[in-house]
């Protein structure tokens, strides 16, 4: 059992109309306030004339148009905003894409060279603007957390920007916000949480308690992501994902655990960073294969309990295959809740040609995967790029 | 499924030698520290000689004396020395009750009337002087809350001071201070956190994640108190208990439940307040009768659930006889880490002499208790109370 600090300063508000919250949690924070957004449905939704009406005393600035995969040149574009107006606070209304554009941007507001020095020095972030979200997806935990991604269009770099002062001030949790997302991207939001689970799971070291914690999350998500695909507006199952999603990233399951990297989300961001694709989906086209990848007779064994606990497998006295149970039965759940099968699937863009340069870059900007769950080296990432096609 | 708000703004370090985390942590808080501590034990594991040294660049304050259930008249006492001393820091080094004092003092400095006055109308809570806590127990996971108790021995009363400005600033979980804790403080820490997940766990409406977090936590404490009392060195079992301590009380587990209030935290505090037993031991009692007196068509399905899953109880298809097997194993389990079987065992003074003014006094200072779980009056409060004595 590991050393660790965790530090969760977000206020977290959740269930339906929890935003009416909103105006006395931002209160002290200053009276000019950038909103972002993504595209059209917050105004379809109602939810952008809601925070309008909810902060109509204040000086509000929109900023729109953020994408899946934030860019960084969006980022600049908000910094610049930012300055010409002003601005004390972000509000940001959407998913993770729109909340980590939003870190991004309130991180290099402060700062005089150009933002994408923070992703590659962290050290260089300094005061940072205050940050509120409201969720209107469940997916990525960054409404918990203080991390944020941002992909580089010039350099083919998707990568991570981290501090501590990035963590919301508060984050609205109201599942009938997320009653109209697609079902792909459900799909793809609740695979996002399951690899957040995976990636503090299996681990070389764990303890009980955040074992059990992890096993709740992932129960959770394979029992709630088929009812709200089948029922958009099914409220506890809505819920169920934003509280799963909410846990995902901010350190909750990582006390006192091994600091194990896992290879799964670095080959996903390389494949973001080229393709563009979602990040969800890819995870979860690429999690099965890294799992029968890392079936051994050292891994057989969590592998296994991830089955009794979480799927219910029964102990049939042979460990190894009752592990294949559990890796088979993820990969079905992946399935049956419609993501595609390959990565020449989900998108007919991609071959193999960028694989070995993925490779390469994984060993060169990500952990030490030798110290992961079931140690990797460059050529197993791209064995499983390839079984991932 | 409720609506709810979650803060846990305290940065908690865990691990051995995380106290090396101190002075960075504390370093912008102020140069006058108050240092509380209890009675000895502090002194012959080193641990106040540590702090002296880690924090030798500063005015330190000492503080000591502060004994279970802590008094109000040393709260007094605590806000005097703050005052002439203009201290700028608690430290708290110890248990709950050290803890525990450190908040209302902390709380009190800043108001001009008696301390007393917070626990009876928190809106006095002004500005709070920072807490820092040094943990030596496991237990009411004061060391991740905003809570503290305090006893009035003039009235009788042992009242909660509760406010977000209580959570400690950081709280240090090194597992290696909780070696020399003895057998009937381990056994006594582990029921008090039990009691606080039953709390949040028996209620009139759960959620599977939170459901799943409590039984992590149960688990956890089921299987490491008997390995920590059999040897009081292993740092895996005291560790495993320090986590779930900290996460008992803080609100993680209470997330989108209904507000059921339960009945034992009220009936035990009711017999500190007259008695000054050890509050885990006392609730230890107490729960079985509790479980004994609740069970019936509407609560057997989540007692069975907690035998199936925390107890790993066969399911034998009929839910009461499950229940009630779960209900046993509670008792068991109680036994065997040798917490007293009855009231007069704990404290021979006890009879049933001040009973009915304790269920009275619970009717009025407590929550409505026909909200719980399982319903009770006043007159099943008096029944627990006569079958625990």
């Amino acid at each position: 059992m590991y050393p660790f600090s965790l530090y969760l300063p977000t206020r977290i508000f959740g269930g339906e109309n929890c935003i009416d919250n909103l105006p006395a949690a931002i209160n002290s924070y200053g009276k000019n306030i950038l909103v972002v957004y993504g595209g059209g449905s917050v105004k379809k939704s109602g939810l952008l004339d809601r925070v309008r009406n909810l902060l109509k005393d204040r000086m509000i600035t929109e900023f729109s148009g953020i994408t899946p995969n934030p860019k960084i040149s969006k980022v600049r574009e908000g910094v610049k905003l930012c300055r010409d107006n002003k601005i004390d606070v972000i509000l940001s209304l959407g998913g993770t894409s729109v909340l980590d554009c939003s870190k991004h941007i309130a991180a290099a507001v402060g700062y005089e060279g150009d933002p994408w020095d923070l992703v590659k020095d962290p050290s260089k972030i300094g005061n940072c603007l205050p940050i509120f979200a409201v969720m209107t997806m469940s997916a990525t935990g960054s409404e918990y957390d203080g991390v944020g991604v941002t992909s580089n269009e010039e350099t083919h770099e998707k990568l991570m920007i981290a501090s501590d002062k990035l963590f919301p001030v508060a984050s609205f949790l109201d599942p009938t916000y997320t009653y109209t997302v697609s079902d792909y991207q459900t799909a793809s939001g609740a695979a996002d949480i399951i690899s957040h689970v995976f990636e503090q799971y299996f681990v070389l070291d764990g303890n009980p308690l955040t074992d059990g914690f992890a096993e709740s999350m992932l129960r959770t998500v394979f029992q709630s992501t088929p009812v709200a695909l089948k029922d958009h507006e099914n409220y506890e199952a809505r819920y169920n994902l934003m509280l799963a999603s909410a846990f995902g990233c901010g350190g909750l399951l990582a006390i006192a655990r091994a600091p194990s990297p896992w290879p799964c989300h670095a080959i996903e961001h390389e494949l973001s960073a080229w393709y563009d694709i979602t990040h969800g989906a890819g995870l979860a086209i690429i999690i099965p294969h890294w799992m029968r990848y890392s079936l051994n007779e050292k891994t057989a064994v969590k592998f296994a309990q991830y089955g009794y606990r979480v799927w219910n497998i029964q102990n049939s006295g042979d460990v190894n295959a009752d592990a294949n149970k559990a890796i088979e039965a993820t990969a079905d759940f992946f399935r049956k809740i419609g993501i595609p099968a390959s990565l020449k699937e989900l998108d007919s863009r991609i071959t193999d040609e960028h694989f070995e340069k993925m490779a390469d870059h994984i060993s060169k900007a990500w952990w030490d995967l030798k110290l992961s769950f079931a140690p990797i080296d460059r050529d197993g990432i791209v064995t499983i790029l390839r079984n991932s096609l």
